[in-house]
């Protein structure tokens, strides 16, 4: 009966996706003598939290008195953009709440549950916690690992080619040039070598679905984009642009920022990539980025648009450097979908074990 | 109408698949007042055809006088292991034949369908031609452009990599194996170059689920492996093995043949391969060989299998060389399966335009 109740609680969550920016997504079901007598989640960036908004949907407060609450995160027992859930919860009377997932991030993990009990509130926790920490795969990996969650993702033809050499290649149909741009929106940052914006000066905007459009970063230590002030990321305020390199330039857009790492390594890249707060980053390549992150070991999933179509001689190739290795990395959770002509194939370094 | 019974006559046909070798597949149906009387196809290489299959599973011969026959090939009127078709038709009294396609052999071609429009019977042509065409493409380039229908075959990581710099490399599963070695069984011959052999040391077998295991081809212009008298292409004999090759040989094992072609160009293997009869050809790599099949232009079909992993680094590529092309090669009536965990795609150089 938890578990069926907490699936619905999953589904309420969902209302938010790509609206909640940094905070996770988040859904609540209150149940009174089985039957549910208010649902709500979290959705938008600095407004009601879900518990907050099932309860202000509930038709009498006095219905909520010995009910139970279904929540797929942790509530919250300090002040933020909205006043703690915790205090809500036990002014309302309602007597015993099932959650799914605790909250990762430290400012809440563990103390919203002990609040609750101190005040007689009986808790059940772990209900779907792998479904509930999946909706948040990024929002968590970033707070217990420190770094922003990585896809890497690649178009390619059947021959493993992603463009004619140095000369911007369309691989894909439009069907998937339609859905790439939709699937940048769910995540924070998209970025690019130095190389992908001088060969096809890419604007690396989304679809416009989120109300938080992905930041732009480019990797470029040589800082070669520089020398090109012509370049769309420069013209396009849409969005930050961040640059990581070791040269210097004056007179960049407002909206550009340069960041220079202590080290020119994915691992301190991703470190200052997540202390200014971004939790996901979307990885376009080229080649020799996509192998220098898997070479890293710091990636958590890989998505790839397949076309049907050939390129052979010596064009550009995916995942390539001159790095020997003879390790072969097996993706996990894979999905094959069909996108017109072409085909999608999305795979995790880590597998997340779901139900269904 | 037509149509109707000449599908059943194409699904007749199939029960005859991987044993009638150089033959073609056909299917007969033969219909009198709107009723199916026989049935029959080409069961086996050297015994009865279609036509006569047919007509020797109807009851009575009296119930073939004024009936249609309906036959996927135009029927032989020449002498080869059987005697010709178009006599019996004509003495059982068919007073209608109805043709999906007319045969490309050059010793049948229009002579059978002449025979029988000499003879007074009512002949119509090209009811499903294409599907017909189909049924045995391999056998209608064959005798049209005198070389055999060539298969590009491959298995590759999501990265596009083949294998592990110079290691045999298992890249798809188990359900790729099972299905490849049956896949194996459908061409008349397989062909690989010879870094392939020394690399993977391969036997080339099928499943034996046909009655002419397919030959192997190794183009070896240097004849590096005559070097290795201990490879599996020359310990097994379960079909010939012929080696393209500049250089000579003795004592090599009776089922290995040497050929040394007049240059070493695609074309020129090609004509040497149609020379022998084979009449198709499932060409296994590596990337240079597939490569330059790609560069001739001839070939008619890519197989790719596709696995759910990532080798990254300077791993072996799929079609590669430093041949320089910025053309865009587009396959056509694309066909995608799962098999496993691993993806199949296959799709043709020109489109068949079936129905369905």
């Amino acid at each position: 009966m938890h578990e069926y109740f907490m699936k619905l609680a999953l589904l309420e969550a969902k209302r938010g996706t790509k609206y909640t920016h940094t905070n996770p997504i988040v859904g609540a079901i209150i149940v009174k003598d089985d039957e549910i007598i208010a649902r709500g989640s979290h959705l938008r960036y600095g407004c009601e939290h879900a518990e907050k908004n099932a309860i202000s949907t509930c038709e009498t407060p006095e219905k909520l008195f010995n009910s139970t609450l279904y929540v797929t995160l942790e509530p919250c027992n300090h002040k933020g953009k909205q006043p703690p859930c915790t205090d809500t919860i036990v002014e309302m009377g309602i007597s015993k709440v099932v959650v799914a997932q605790l909250d990762p991030n430290p400012l809440v993990s563990g103390k919203g549950i002990k609040y609750l009990q101190d005040n007689g509130i009986e808790v059940i926790t772990g209900v779907l916690e792998k479904e509930a920490y999946n909706l948040n795969y990024a929002y968590n990996l970033f707070h217990s690992e420190k770094r922003p969650y990585v896809v890497l993702k690649q178009a390619t033809s059947l021959d493993g080619k992603l463009a004619f050499t140095n000369k911007r290649t369309q691989i894909t149909g439009k069907d998937v040039y339609d859905f790439v741009r939709n699937e940048r929106d769910n995540y924070q940052a998209i970025l690019v070598g130095a190389r992908t914006v001088l060969t096809d000066n890419p604007k690396l905007t989304g679809a416009n679905t989120s109300l938080f459009p992905p930041k732009r970063i480019v990797l470029d230590a040589d800082g070669d984009i520089f020398e090109h002030n012509n370049l769309n990321l420069f013209n396009n305020s849409l969005s930050e642009v961040i640059v990581f390199t070791k040269q210097k330039c004056k007179n960049l857009p407002s909206h550009v920022t340069i960041i220079t790492p202590k080290e020119f390594s994915i691992k301190e890249i991703l470190s200052e990539v997540a202390k200014l707060g971004i939790q996901s980053v979307y990885v376009e390549g080229g080649p020799n980025i996509h192998d220098q992150f898997l070479a890293s070991g710091y990636w958590d999933e890989v998505i790839t648009y397949i076309s049907p179509i050939l390129l052979g001689g010596n064009n550009t190739s995916s995942f390539t450097s001159n790095r020997i290795t003879n390790e072969k990395i097996q993706l996990h959770d894979t999905k094959i979908t069909k996108l017109g002509e072409d085909i999608r194939v999305s795979g995790r370094r880590v597998s997340q074990c779901l139900q269904d």
